[in-house]
This record gives C-alpha cells, sequence and structure tokens, in this order.
C-alpha cells in the first residue's frame, strides 16, 4: 500500500429519528464499532445541538470515526479513517447501517496520504 | 444548496517536522483557524502517539476540523467539515498550509448530505 491511511465517508439515510438526537445511544455506538473493527478506542467527545442533532468524535489509535446529524432529515454523515494494514474500514458498513436503522446507505472510500515509493523510502 | 455539509479534504506534504509532532502548537492551530474561518469551537481532543505523530478534533457549531500527522513523511492529512451557509471550508487551506510550512498541498471538496429538493421540503 502505497497510502498512510484509509477514509470511508459513509451516509446514512432513512434512519431512526430519535436515534439520531441520542447522544448517548450515539458515543455507546460509536465507541463499540470502533472496537468490533479492531480499533483500539482513546478519547471521544460529543456535542447535543439545539434544537436538534448531534456531532461526535472518537479518536481511536489508528485515526478516528466521527459522526454528525441531522433528525430532522433522518440523515448521517460518518467518517472513518484508519491508518495501517490491520483495519478495514468498510466492516464498520453494516455494523452502523443497523445501529442506526439506515434504510438507505453509501460509502466512498478515498486514500489519504498517497507517496510514490521514492518518497516512502525516505527516513 | 441541495446538501447539508460541505467536507474538505487537505492534504500537506513537505510540512516543517516539529510542527507535525508538536501537540500543543497543532491544538492552537487548528482551533485558531476554525475561529478566523468563522467558525465557532466547542471542543477539541488531541492525542500524541509514540515515537511520532499526533490525532486530533475540533468540535465546531458547524461540524469539526481534524488533523493527522506523520512527521516521518512531514505529512498532515487534514478534514474540515462544516454546514451550513455562512462558512467556505476552502478559506482555511492558505491558512493551515502556512501554520504548518507545507511545501505541496491538495485539497478536494466533496458535498455530504445530497438530497434532491422534494426530500428537503419533508418536515
Amino acid at each position: 500500500m502505497n497510502a498512510l491511511g484509509r477514509h470511508l465517508l459513509l451516509e446514512l439515510k432513512e434512519c431512526d429519528r430519535e436515534v439520531l438526537d441520542n447522544l448517548e445511544y450515539l458515543r455507546k455506538c460509536l465507541c463499540e464499532t470502533a472496537e468490533k473493527i479492531g480499533a483500539t478506542v482513546l478519547n471521544n467527545v460529543f456535542h447535543q445541538f439545539s434544537p436538534q442533532g448531534v456531532s461526535g468524535v472518537v479518536v481511536i489509535a489508528e485515526s478516528h470515526l466521527c459522526i454528525h446529524t441531522w433528525p430532522e432529515y433522518r440523515f448521517a454523515a460518518i467518517d472513518i479513517f484508519t491508518c495501517g494494514d490491520t483495519i478495514d474500514p468498510k466492516s464498520a458498513i453494516d455494523i452502523l447501517v443497523e445501529k442506526l436503522g439506515a434504510g438507505q446507505h453509501s460509502a466512498m472510500e478515498i486514500e489519504r496520504g498517497i507517496f510514490n515509493r521514492e518518497l516512502m523510502a525516505v527516513d
């Protein structure tokens, strides 16, 4: 692999509206998902918006997971950014679709930090 | 706009190596950048890796900024995710390039939460 990181951008639509406005559920959901895919959770920070919506980030030893929710549109944008070869961020998709009750989802994976071999060999 | 969020993926290469391993500098850098582009900082969490590298996230009222650094490759991956129409995440590029002393950079903007008009009108 010539990329330092793998970044999965996950979009969940037609989610359970109440779940998307439940900060403690979402905190537990993201931390548990991180652990299930083999990541090591280091820290997290979540914020409840008024009148609705939650933003949250879980910092993992392998980078991060984050979520932003719009309960009014039953929509959540989730990122799963991992480095190293041990974790496949795509393995989180089915878990999150189920936990958020998403009726529709789409995902895009982007490689981050792409270097040619010559540069990778430096230092 | 039919998208709920704008997500800028910024890659900085040939950065100042010492800066990329300085947690407090990076925390200040991301918080200051958030404020300069007109965002409201709510919280932040940063982690120092051993032997090197920093991960950090700044939660803003408009979503988040995050950074992962690889000092050994003089590389930083930065995300700036904003919702609403008041902030242009691209306005952070020049600030971050300068603060991290990046010799090369590239950026990609992705719209998050795209709905057709019919769905946007619901609720």
